[in-house]
């Protein structure tokens, strides 16, 4: 099998889960997700032993997998667990293969949806259910839609306040996203300006910041430094808009 | 045709629009909203006067249709539009009916997913893809999943913050949602136990009020006081955290 046909078996488990609906409560539908959790990694786990069998394994949701230390697949099950859990479509599976610490290959798929994206280093393509893609070409905070890796939580409201109250204000749409591949991925086929997280680890970045690098994106760390997809959260942008944006950044 | 059929066939052209992808810049995405919105709207304007001569129609886009004013059609063209237009597939169709200022039936359908929500007076019915619906049980705040009808406006998070603090303090998980039909219908399918919302109008409450309400669920206005479909915004919330809900409320 090749690890595209390992993520679209994934994402049947995944859609038939979504799709399920018996329980009533909230304790069960933690228990269900955590179920499906577990159901997808396991059959990531044992289907990329078989077919990768040299190669290390981390994934969220089980202890990393040492091999070939050099040679990694980087899982994130689902990526925008929230919403899968709500009734929210927007979820997706991640899957990254890291080489000598480098993304080399990136999937990004929503199996609702059938969108899947995919980047390489070979020939540096992004790519969108078969199409190149590339960032959105807007390069004013007016005429701008930025999406923020957001939640209800008080202090990372209050830390977006902080370094980006006049963004806020300016840009034309500001939209609430969770699920940081998909929306990373949202970025680089230009459907938003900007994603701006301060939340999201290796594994919702490591495929997706691939895509958006090949697609024209610019990637800085939450405080407009140098990128590594091993931050906590990012700023992940059009290359048009990044001057800009950095503009609007208060860094105190 | 009757009035799901119009909706299925809508339907199709709003899902037929969200996959095209052509553009790349802020102005022309606004720009193909608006022809989608324009489309869907006007097909539904043209089949709804066909089957139903003697009704009224209002819709969000376009100049109401007087007939006999008793009985109304309440048409949303597009429920989520930012979600539409960002590469998020967490959109509708929001269709009632209203007789004497009384909702009827109710019609709420995600053509991404096929997620179709029904509800009707007739039998107090609440239906989710052929099957019967109902709220979740979960009557504690700690153990709540509560959606807030969020933006990244800052007026409207200083708002939720004078009423909300404690709830967002308090609660299991929050999640900022936009698409306010889905997401009432979401509370009564039980996915979420609370959405909480201070910007939705009469189109986007009409049709999924009905079927929340028949699902066994409680609606208010943003104050507490009584509900009406005409509100601006609402609580839609299970009649389990109902109580709860209220005492987590601050007046001011």
């Amino acid at each position: 099998m090749s690890i595209r046909e390992i993520i679209l078996d994934a994402g049947e488990i995944l859609k038939k889960r979504y799709f399920e609906d018996t329980v009533h409560n909230v304790k069960e539908r933690y228990h269900l997700l955590s179920e499906a959790d577990n159901e997808i990694n396991g059959y990531f786990i044992e289907k990329i032993s078989k077919e990768f069998p040299k190669y290390s394994i981390y994934s969220e949701e089980s202890e990393e997998i040492v091999n070939d230390q050099s040679k990694r697949w980087i899982i994130d099950p689902i990526d925008g667990t929230t919403n899968f859990l709500t009734g929210n479509p927007y979820f997706a599976v991640s899957i990254a293969l890291e080489i000598d610490e480098e993304i080399v290959e990136g999937h990004v798929y929503n199996p609702v949806t059938n969108e899947y994206f995919f980047g390489s280093k070979e020939g540096m393509v992004a790519i969108f259910n078969g199409q190149r893609i590339n960032v959105s070409t807007s390069n004013e905070i007016k005429n701008s839609i930025i999406a923020f890796g957001y939640s209800t939580n008080i202090k990372i409201i209050n830390e977006y306040y902080k370094h980006w109250k006049p963004l806020f204000e300016k840009c034309k749409k500001g939209t609430p996203w969770i699920a940081p591949a998909l929306s990373i991925c949202n970025v680089a086929r230009g459907k938003v300006d900007a994603f701006i997280d301060t939340g999201s680890s290796m594994e919702g970045q490591a495929a997706a910041s691939l895509i958006l690098k090949n697609a024209g994106g610019k990637l800085y760390d939450p405080g407009f430094n140098d990128y590594t997809y091993r931050s906590k959260g990012g700023i992940f942008c059009s290359e048009s808009i990044s001057y800009n944006l950095k503009m609007a950044y208060k860094s105190e």
